[in-house]
């Protein structure tokens, strides 16, 4: 067993500032691991021990009769060093502190961070935090996120690992995701990172079986050496895919009240991610989409992209994304067009975009997207799928379900109400992620095409 | 009444090619107009006169007994210069020509559109089109697009603009505003722009009362100087946001394919939107976020926006996206400081952005956006507004909505499943739009900050 896996698979928990109070956040991480996993143990630890929930409370967690995996600890930041010298006595082995009040709040702050520092040293604790959320893992049920789950939900099994420096962003994006149907892998949210920090976390899922592709929302690196080699060496086994915060001057500040990092310049950190084959995005959509594109799509050989389209606007918008994301849109050769011209009618277009028209029916999609994916003259297919259209049947979902068979990427792009929304729906049930607009669907296949280049470079 | 008032209001229709198969273009469009304004007479024309629905067709529009304010004509191309002389004898004011098969096909369809041009030449007869959804009109329920209703939604009552040069991001649009409670005036699909084109549209709603803000997709201009004097005296009456499709060269071919107009070059078509105070976005999502920030928000006197914010990571990206925009982001001064320190917690952050962090009450956002507001150092808001912190209760709905007697611009960032929607969905129907990424709020209110520059400089 790997160190950090005490994180994410413990066989015995205790929280640390379990509450009585169903407002509490000690309360609310309490109920998140109670009796999800029979297997693993669950220890309340408050100095008033009157159970919570049936459940015997201990004062201490030197009182527990029983190894503790993992510790949560979310109780007032003064009292936390002499918490976490118990947790280092009992050799616990994995520690989340949750509480805020540390490096994020200036001089006084950073002094206590320091000191949890030396309190670990040279132990076998590992700690994730301060002013964190901690892990939310799927598969092993392990969730110390204080926020309740009529609030914001969780999402389902997948492979997208996400580590976030932020818990803000890392939690609404959760909610956002498990509202999306997106499954992850993991989630983590580190913040102030005194002792686990990105390197280690990317170093750790870039290794987990689970996780088909990495994402990360930074809003400083600490040790900028070891992130260059971890990444260069992680990015060769998987995408990463990045967002950073504080690019700006005043962002930078901003960081700096947040988490306590230095933001540093953006123009280091975007050739840093350049140069260690890292995937960089500027929004966290931008983000998502393309862990979709990584997650469920196989990568392109080339850059040699088809747009199928049933609305000649949407075929507009995305030829200039594509030509601003450095994608080639090869017209068909002759012989193709010979193939699919008879199936086009004439007030359609033959060039790519190939505008199937708004009379489109799912066999046209069928025979043209066939015909571009089994010729050797594309390398990913961008369909743009626009449903509204009255002639295009419910069958269209198994049509391009279907063609995932010529193991080439195939991402889709349609927008719209309730009937449009179902439709894409199952589309991406079939494992076809759809994407709003041209700009986002366009970004997500020259993410693949980028990572792609980046594998045959290195 | 203004010529092209008819395309909007008219007092009798003739659906030319309305059809008996429900699955026909010219079914639904005759449905459409089917009783839903009593005192508005439709009359289907078809060769076979059978019935439609009861209705008594008419073999040509020269056979109806009565003025006919608007033609909807829905027949194969070849037979449209034929029908449309038909309509020039019968004194039609206006004709939506839906089909296509003309210069966007080629040399043989452009000969065949020069021909229209003709016909209409010296007569008071007005075309949109052809190859166009024509219009849709929620106050006169005027609707002459093709695509039915329970595939593709019609927005509700507002006072959006929204002129398309392309029917399938026009379409796809109106289906998306509709699922997201955006109302608006008027839309209009007009594509190949033979007669009326984006001129005469911008012109029209630039005086028409029930459009507060108008929106554009363009894909090519055909008349450069008559836009530039056209955009530049709109301007000044309210705000135009527009979307330039075929921005590449690439992208400027599939134009040519879709509605024969030359795209033209990117660099000037920029320069010359920034010229005439026209607001470019770069996607139809940016599109319409700007649009509802000026549809409901009152200009911003200046550029000094402050942030506040419950979560610290999402503060961060928003203040990138503020430099990047050009937003100011002043600190609050010692005095305003003084007023809202006690309200923040230590562990928050009182600089710009202020971070009331993850255990915020209503109360908090209440004292502390109040106060900003009062005060006379900014002169916006973007509230970032998590709604999944367990403290944070539904009442922050009427806290925000009661800031609008500021009469500052208050636009919010929210994101997440179910119970954040839903909030969400409630403090927009009280006229606060909430936007799902920083980049998204960020780039709207810029847009407001943009053209109340361009007000006060012209």
């Amino acid at each position: 067993m790997r160190q950090l896996d005490y994180f994410f698979n413990p066989k015995s928990v205790a929280i640390i500032g379990a509450s009585h109070k169903p407002e509490k956040l000690g309360y609310v991480i309490f109920t998140n691991f109670l009796g999800n996993i029979s297997e693993r143990k669950v220890y309340p630890v408050n100095p008033d021990t009157t159970p919570i929930l049936g459940q015997k409370v201990y004062r201490s967690i030197l009182q527990i009769p029983d190894d503790i995996d993992l510790a949560v600890i979310i109780i007032p930041a003064k009292v936390v060093p002499k918490i976490l010298k118990d947790c280092v006595t009992k050799e616990v082995k994995a520690v989340i502190i949750v509480s805020g009040g540390f490096s994020e709040t200036g001089e006084e702050g950073k002094k206590l961070e320091i000191k949890l520092k030396h309190i670990i040293e040279g132990s076998q604790t590992r700690v994730m935090g301060p002013n964190c959320l901690g892990v939310f893992d799927p598969y092993t049920k392990v969730d110390s996120l204080f926020l309740p789950r009529d609030r914001l939900k969780r999402p389902r099994l997948g492979n997208i690992g996400y580590i976030s420096q932020s818990g803000s962003v890392g939690s609404t994006i959760i909610d956002w995701l498990a509202e999306e149907h997106v499954g992850i892998s993991k989630f983590i949210s580190y913040e102030n990172g005194m002792d686990v920090n990105e390197c280690d976390l990317i170093e750790y899922l870039a290794d987990d079986k689970r996780t088909k592709v990495i994402t990360v929302f930074l809003e400083g690196v600490i040790d900028g050496k070891r992130f260059i080699k971890v990444s260069k060496k992680a990015s060769k086994k998987k995408p990463i895919i990045i967002l950073k915060g504080g690019r700006s001057i005043t962002g930078a500040r901003a960081v700096a009240s947040h988490t306590g990092a230095l933001a540093g310049s953006t123009k280091i950190y975007s050739a840093v991610f350049k140069q260690t084959g890292l995937i960089e995005t500027r929004s966290w959509e931008e983000l998502f989409d393309c862990a979709e594109a990584f997650s469920t799509q196989p990568l392109p050989k080339g850059d040699r992209i088809v747009i199928v389209t049933d609305g000649g606007g949407f075929g507009v918008l995305a030829t200039d994304w594509c030509e601003r994301q450095g994608l080639q849109l090869p017209e068909p050769s002759e012989e193709l067009k010979k193939k699919i011209r008879k199936h086009i009618p004439a007030y359609g277009s033959l060039h790519n975009p190939i505008d199937l028209t708004g009379d489109v029916t799912s066999e046209r999609y069928k025979i043209i997207m066939e015909e571009c994916l089994k010729s050797k003259e594309y390398d990913g297919i961008i369909a743009i799928t626009l449903f509204q259209v009255p002639t295009l049947n419910s069958d269209i979902v198994d049509v391009i379900g279907d063609m995932k068979k010529f193991n080439k990427p195939i991402l889709c792009c349609s927008a719209g109400g309730d009937f449009s929304q179902k439709i894409s729906k199952a589309l991406e049930r079939k494992g076809i992620p759809v994407f709003e607009t041209p700009q986002r669907v366009v970004k997500a296949m020259a993410a693949l095409v980028e990572y792609k280049r980046w594998l045959s470079k290195s």
